[in-house]
């Protein structure tokens, strides 16, 4: 049996969401056709109300209520000489999750990624520069993710920064935390080693 | 940091679905917020359509196109006699898919289950009497789950249709197909051994 028209559409849409394959897509769309009626219409309007509602923050490029300033860049008590630099906004979330970092944050909306096409031209490259040559940033974080494209993105940005007068930092690589070191990869082992800190 | 109101009732949308927790509910909803917005806008209308586009065949409770006898009722070389009755459209996509079944359906729409306050109000009855009493329907398939609940809705419907001048069946408890014996739980062993066929 075919779906019904409307429902593939649904199907086709829920599929181009990360995680969900065609099982789980029908599976979400015949989940929403129990919904009642106005239920239906409200979901679907506050997704069709999204680029009216959300856009970026003008100031670092995390999502923010359009045409906003985002939460965090208008936090007084958020300290605005330190600024992380992240991939996207899972990212960021999971830094805010760590509960320890104050300062602020530039979503640079992606990564190098030449075999994706991406060359850098989406990225908030123009705001990172503005922000590092704008005076009141004094040190950079480069939080990307220690892979093979975010360790080149990050060798990017730091050729970009080169001349801004800011500290450029990383994040420690080593052990996570709570992990078994017998289950630790290589180069993990290394790079803990390498950054040992003196206990006394 | 807080999510923006608008993103902040789209994860509240996702977490109903079924198998999207929390943090689940949080990565469809920041993946869709990387669409195009033109791609955003048209998901969200299939969805807030959904109550005018999609309704219920009335002939056998299916989904169908708003007003319209669903794909399968309306397919004359499907065996009007064989009426097949399912809990959900999930079963019957799944009868579909062992793509031996020529017969017609009905769906219930549920299953008895006074705990979650479903005492049969709800499921389609009036349909399933007036397709058992209708006359052309000369066999009925209780296809319901073999469990606790789809076995007292089977029973409950068995006891509805008694006097229907119709046939009762459900379909063979055995093993599955490509299943190993000494995986089989003692039910469907026994299951499997009382119903067993003659090979020669």
């Amino acid at each position: 049996m075919q779906y019904p028209e409307a429902v593939e559409e649904l199907i086709e849409y829920f599929r181009q969401l990360p995680g969900v394959g065609r099982r789980g897509a029908e599976r979400l769309a015949l989940a929403l056709l129990d919904w009642e009626a106005d239920k239906q219409r409200l979901f679907g309007l506050a997704v069709a109300k999204l680029p009216e509602r959300i856009g970026n923050c003008p100031e670092c490029g995390a999502i923010a209520p359009a045409g906003e300033v985002c939460a965090i860049c208008s936090d007084s008590r958020r300290d605005g000489t330190l600024l992380c630099v992240v991939e996207n906004m899972p990212q960021l979330f999971a830094v805010e999750k760590g509960n320890s970092y104050r300062g602020k944050y530039l979503v640079l909306g992606g990564r190098l990624s030449p075999l994706d096409g991406e060359d850098g031209s989406s990225l908030n490259l123009e705001l990172l520069r503005k922000r590092a040559s704008g005076g009141e940033v004094k040190e950079i974080i480069l939080a990307l993710s220690p892979d093979v494209e975010g360790r080149a993105t990050a060798a990017y940005l730091a050729e970009l920064l080169a001349d801004a007068p800011v500290k450029l930092t990383r994040p420690a690589l080593g052990l996570p935390a709570g992990s078994n070191l017998s289950f630790a990869d290589s180069a993990t082992i290394s790079a803990a080693f390498s950054g040992r800190t003196d206990l006394k």
